[in-house]
């Protein structure tokens, strides 16, 4: 027995707040001045909305992260767990800069960030719904459905993407109701400029990961540079720093209880919309299995890197990764367990086809909540069968080989026909990946894992192998780890593809070349090729079988809503979207309420001078010497409302319960994120930059799923401590010379 | 570095506030009238100063804990754990009422609670001061001054006792400045009424103490029982239920945020007027080497117990203790991190030795501070020299051949000068503490523990070893551990005082038949008795200094509090007193507050069905079933002060953040409490009973020497949680019916 959150408090809530939820999508915000004016934003709904003005003229996109100009020079401010890679391509072990710090000084000491990174500008948004869907023909379903879909978005892709300085896509939105082609400018030369020390930049570290009080500098600067006709260039010498279209203020006044914000950005992906039964397959097989899948990762990787620390290094940034998706399925656990999102959907859903029932013209809306639940019956049995299948055969090197010979197959057809990612835009991504496959990778720890998959694979019912793979390398439920081991080593004797150059010079060669190899992971590859193109047949069947009926359910929900006068966001899709906020606390168990600021006195008090947990000499001596610069603040809010709440009555006013009587290091606000704003500018109601988003608190990890108002809370970096560090601390108020501050 | 409380805020705070600091002897409170006005306590200040009126004499000590009177039938309610040995002496393996709990169901039901067990009503209190040291002649000082005071006490406690149904008591106040005769009545026939299941009674363990949020009902109901003549009695069949001078009514209201309310007790030990330099000398010398035998002998009992349940079930109840007094450790070191209590005491000491400075009439205050610095030095020099000896002869035989010994030595005194704890009066409680030894001592451990402090003690310089000792056992620096073992082992096989009836037998044997004893332990114990007296003649000395200056350097410190018109409370001495204070949360760390209520929703959310978080099945099914009674409360006042704390709006009431919303179960004030206030009645603004006192939050620990109102806070078990467990979990509901219950 487990304590829930009530479904009928839950929806009461719902309805009476919901307030701050909503991952907008830009034109969507003229209909929400309201709602600007209840949280106290003062630009206009209409001016935000307005890709073309400040300040979304000014957000950036990484492609995994967000940012934003704050400079005519092309001065950029994201998360420094965003910028970690541009560090990290910079770094020896003689010169660590992820240790150290960096500080380029001048524009002269800017270092290349490295070829993967880009800034992406997002610089028209356009429905295209028409032309991808409005053409199809009813009786075409499944996967005719998802090729004749995917045709038209390459088609449309290809034609924005003839001016080479433009990056396109086109996505879903609602889950396929709408699609939008979406063009971004794309700057292909970005520069490290200054880069807190990590002591500081990921103080915490996994402990304090998903975690509030939060005290961590999580913020880096870099610059865009183009070439000297101001158009997105390669790295280049004489590449001058790009003038983007506009950069945000910088409010050094930072903000207070109860402000409202604004965060832009990408957020990644979310579930909002997803039924009461995909909640309960979620909690129940998927996220349990994944959980054990990452637990034995975990462990194979541990036991096959023991004392072998370069293997560690080359395996260390997997294992972060895992750690942190491990700890966002324990906060989902943990979050389905406090709140009964399952019991909130179904009640929600019973709402929904209450009112669907009363008119008969709403037929259609009951019939595709039906059929939807029919189909996820059948999505689920099909991840379920496919699931220890692919783990089976995701070794790194089979994974390349497979690439590889489906690159070949591909290459085979004119370029607009080859599956996305195997087009010829898509072949520098897949040769620098290939390459960089080699300090990630250790063919021992490869081997371990592959077995450890493999071992899973086999115990798994009949259903869930595929005949090929069992025939190719001779499994049966009976075999032992042994010689599953051995049968993993023999391969790994024989392949060559663990040398990079030999695996990149695959690229370009033909199907027959593969065919005649006798290299055993290409022709494992081979052998593969028919039933990984069934399962992706499958899966693209099933994609088009959803791609028909949830947009119609998406469709009556947003009927639904627009009936009770609400607008209807759609799902985080990796497209820009704006949040409207407010500065907040929020109550985290039952005894604990969890105030919005934290401050460099908590950091010290936190610093235990032991990874992650060290806050450097430098932040300890001008924290000792109370060199708080501009930015020392009082109670920033808290002490109006709470006046009364302690004993001590609000004369006492030198000693403030809630206080900051410090510099401010990171916040709370309401506002509606997810993983891809990290770096999001966190704005106040002029749209002037006051933090950036990075993290959301444990609590709040459910709210992919629901979006609790009364609990979730992203996490900021406050611009005041991102200030203090430059002008107190770090040496880097020169690059506030080429910044715009207000007060 | 560590961040520190800076000092001059911190004074700053202390008088500002100071508010509900002081653990009051009630006849001071006829001065704190105004204070009561400011909390809110409705009853007349001099109506709780008087011992004879309600509520104080309806206010019990238990010896270690306090309690209460709640019903004419002479109910008391106390803490579970201080009723812990009363329903451990009634547990068989068999029949274990520690984990099912118990319940009386009639009167005749009520269990004995065991012989140690007493009821103590105070009845007077006077001021003896002139008595005891009025008349001390001038130049008697050190160890004839103590001897003075000791024979003073014993002659004003023989007295008083001529009446067997009273305990009396002369206390030392202000450290000697003033002494009273304590009278207390003594109630000897204790029974067991009513404690719920230890998974309730202790929820939450060794984990939680100390910790807030907390969620634990402890509270056991027994009953004191008198002879037939309304006089004290031993436990009789006989007996009838004590009638109290008056009981307590209970309020099934409770209270909310900001209420005042009322805690009496018998506080312990306090040390908040000691000097900066003994600050220093605990932090740095003494609580350090106190935590590494801590730590030293819960490893040794631990590796002595393994595999031995027997033997581990015996040292449960010491290694629980040790753990308490280790994490008392660790609180109070992390305390003085995060606050720099030597540097506010050296700068209150500053204060006060300015203000001597003014006057040349206040010249001897100013000397007495100077004495009392020099005397300290010397006092913390001695302890650091006999600490390792106390140790090196502390094993429990021979700490019971060294009593036995003693007391025969004490013997051959008339009774009147025989040393405290020698008497006549003091046998019964000797005998008994000889013959429990045997449920609490195991051979093998004792040697472990003896040959580890012994191990501890050799490695020390010359000037901390005592030669007896040395010679006695033949010690050196140079001696193995392992030799240590033989020649402890060598002992444990020839004694026979390990079996309880030769040790009780040993009681009133003549001296000489000690030394011709050949048992090693007695030996022992005759080798060391010279020793033993220096060091205690050493002690006696230091201790008739300290009582000749501190009480000057006290008078000085009041003289100082009553010219700024504030009364000054004594340090805690196990002596009667109230404090006031009110219903408060309190900031815990940075970004983190804690709020004043729990919840039977937060109890069965910390629920994992693994000791020591079990609710019982009892209890999740009426919270499952919604069986709140009359005890269900939603937000307890704290909404109104948080409106606008949070985004939502005030008007969203269906929401409040802070919200109870269920069964109360633990609060929070801001009483000042320590050890020895476990079981005090919590009583509203009309002296009506709202709660038991059980603990305070990690953060108060360090209040022994410096009470910071801002963080310190005692928690409470909530009256609603007791009477809910009881009429809709436990069936207790007829116990009600003796009690008053008011609104």
């Amino acid at each position: 027995m487990k304590t829930k959150l009530t479904i009928v408090a839950a929806l009461a809530f719902a309805a009476a707040a919901g307030a701050d939820e909503g991952q907008w999508q830009p034109h969507q915000l003229t209909q929400l001045q309201d709602e600007f004016d209840r949280v106290g934003i003062e630009l206009p709904a209409s001016q935000v909305a307005d890709l073309n003005q400040y300040p979304l003229n000014a957000v950036v996109g990484l492609g995994y992260c967000s940012a934003s100009f704050v400079s005519p020079k092309g001065l950029v401010v994201t998360n420094h767990h965003c910028a970690y890679g541009a560090i990290q391509n910079n770094s020896t072990p003689d010169n660590n800069l992820i240790a150290k710090g960096f500080l380029a000084g001048t524009m002269a000491g800017e270092l290349p960030a490295g070829p993967q990174e880009r800034l992406y500008v997002t610089e028209s948004v356009e429905d295209v719904t028409a032309q991808v869907t409005g053409s199809l023909a009813d009786d075409l379903h499944g996967k005719a459905r998802y090729d004749a879909i995917a045709a038209k978005r390459k088609a449309l892709i290809g034609e924005c993407e003839t001016d080479p300085n433009y990056r396109c896509s086109v996505r879903a939105f609602h889950h396929g109701l709408e699609y939008f082609l979406i063009k971004q400018l794309m700057i292909k030369d970005v520069r490290l400029v200054y880069a807190p020390a990590e002591a500081l930049g990921n103080f915490g570290g996994d402990i304090d990961n998903f975690e509030y009080p939060r005290h961590t500098a999580d913020f880096t600067f870099v610059r865009g540079y183009v070439g000297k006709d101001g158009k997105p260039a390669e790295y280049s010498e004489d590449n001058v720093p790009y003038q983007p279209k506009s950069f945000l203020k910088v409010n050094a006044s930072g903000v207070k209880l109860g402000d409202g914000v604004l965060v832009a950005g990408y957020p990644g992906r979310t579930s909002r919309y997803k039924l009461a039964d995909e909640v309960n397959y979620s909690a129940n097989w998927y996220y349990p299995t994944l959980l054990d899948t990452y637990y034995m990762t975990l462990d194979t990787i541990a036991e096959a890197t023991n004392g072998r620390e370069a293997a560690e290094v080359k395996y260390a940034s997997r294992v972060k990764s895992i750690n942190n998706r491990l700890k966002k399925l324990l906060g989902l656990q943990d979050g389905f367990k406090a709140t009964d999102i399952e019991g909130i959907k179904r009640a929600q859903e019973q709402q929904y086809l209450n009112w669907f029932g009363k008119e008969p013209s709403r037929q259609s809306y009951t019939v595709a909540h039906q059929q939807l639940q029919a189909l996820l019956t059948d999505a689920h049995a099909q991840q379920q069968r496919q699931f220890y299948y692919n783990y089976a055969i995701n070794s790194d090197l089979l994974n390349a080989a497979i690439r590889l010979y489906r690159l070949a197959k591909e290459n085979e057809k004119p370029d607009a026909e080859r599956e996305m990612g195997y087009q010829q835009r898509d072949l520098p991504m897949l040769k620098a990946r290939l390459q960089r496959l080699q300090t990630k990778f250790d063919p021992q720890v490869d081997q371990a894992l592959w077995a450890s998959y493999l071992a899973t694979y086999v115990k798994q019912d009949a259903a869930r192998h595929v005949a090929d793979l069992d025939k190719a390398l001779g499994l049966n439920s009976q075999i032992s780890n042994a010689e599953l081991k051995a049968l993993v080593a023999d391969i790994y004797d024989k392949t060559e593809l663990a040398d990079a150059d030999t695996r990149v010079a695959w690229i370009g060669k033909a199907t027959s070349d593969f065919e005649q190899s006798t290299d055993p992971l290409i022709q494992l590859a081979v052998a593969l090729y028919d039933a990984n193109m069934t399962i992706e047949a499958e899966q693209k069947e099933m994609a088009g079988r959803l791609a028909e009926v949830r947009p119609q359910y998406m469709e009556a929900v947003i009927a639904y809503n627009n009936a009770q006068g609400k607008p209807v966001y759609p799902d985080a899709n990796s497209t820009l979207r704006v949040s409207y906020a407010q500065v907040d606390g929020y109550p985290a168990a039952d005894g604990v309420y969890k105030t919005p600021f934290t401050s460099l006195r908590g950091l010290v008090a936190k610093h235990t001078g032991e990874k992650p947990f060290i806050a450097t000499d430098k932040v300890l001596m001008a924290h000792q010497n109370k060199a708080y610069g501009d930015y020392y603040r009082g109670d920033l809010g808290l002490a109006a409302v709470t006046c009364g709440l302690l004993s001590f009555g609000c004369e006492a006013t030198a000693a403030r319960p809630l206080e900051v009587n410090s510099v401010p290091v990171n916040f709370l606000s309401s506002a509606d994120t997810t993983g891809g704003n990290s770096g999001s500018p966190v704005m106040n109601g002029k749209g002037e930059l006051v933090g950036l988003n990075f993290d959301s608190t444990y609590e709040s990890i459910t709210k992919d799923w629901y979006f609790n108002g009364k609990i979730t809370r992203a996490i900021h970096v406050d611009i005041r401590y991102v200030l203090w560090l430059m002008t107190e601390v770090d040496n880097a108020g020169y690059l506030l010379d080429e910044m715009t501050l207000v007060q």
